[in-house]
């Protein structure tokens, strides 16, 4: 079952112009920096009340968010919730004929195990289900 | 300053079908609904973690939200920041080049004095700050 909204990810075209945005002029705090090659982007993480924002730019121009950003400029990119059952939560969605990008989960940023939804299937928004290491290991 | 994440709000072109999806397939509370004139918005509330999923539909199919479905379909459509400043915190932004989408606040949901900042102020995330009432009157 989902726990928390663990992110709100944001495509944007200038990382170093979005953390600055969000933390000197929103006044979020930055506390951290990841690259996920599995998905080409380059990510920042600013927390914020039990979530955190994640801009996600691409990596050498390529990837998922290059093509985002290609079509729409930067902007809101998805919502990615936490379980702790991802294999269970994927099967009872599938159930309810929701649709996924892959076939089944596989690794993402800090050693989660993920897996994108459609986003017809949630009403146009791109949901990522995401379970932690530590629920599954 | 801004306090916390207050929503996220995303545009849905069946509100009814939306909340079936986030609350009986993604498992979320529905916990309100509202309707907001001075927005032309139908709203439904699903709280997670601190923050909470706001699901926006048009009101007689008039106003922003309606624009948005008929360039995007539903989707992902603003971030909601409190403040315990609002005044403070425009003066703060406008000083630093944000354009909002109106000259002041002006009344929102729950009572709230909420204002909108321009997409292009805040990498295409269209921003909403909003002051609760207990916050300033």
């Amino acid at each position: 079952m989902i726990t928390r909204l663990d992110h709100i990810a944001v495509a944007v075209p200038d990382l170093q112009r979005a953390i600055a945005r969000f933390s000197e002029d929103l006044g979020l705090a930055l506390t951290g920096r990841e690259d996920v090659p599995t998905e080409s982007t380059s990510t920042a993480f600013l927390p914020i009340a039990g979530t955190r924002i994640e801009l996600v730019h691409p990596m050498g121009g390529e990837g998922p968010i290059a093509k985002f950003l290609e079509k729409r400029g930067g902007g809101l990119h998805h919502l990615c919730f936490s379980t702790d059952d991802i294999e269970g939560d994927v099967a009872k969605l599938k159930a309810k004929g929701w649709q996924f990008l892959s076939e089944s989960p596989k690794p993402g940023a800090h050693g989660c195990r993920v897996i994108f939804a459609h986003p017809r299937s949630c009403e146009g928004v791109l949901v990522e289900l995401s379970q932690p290491p530590a629920a599954h290991e």
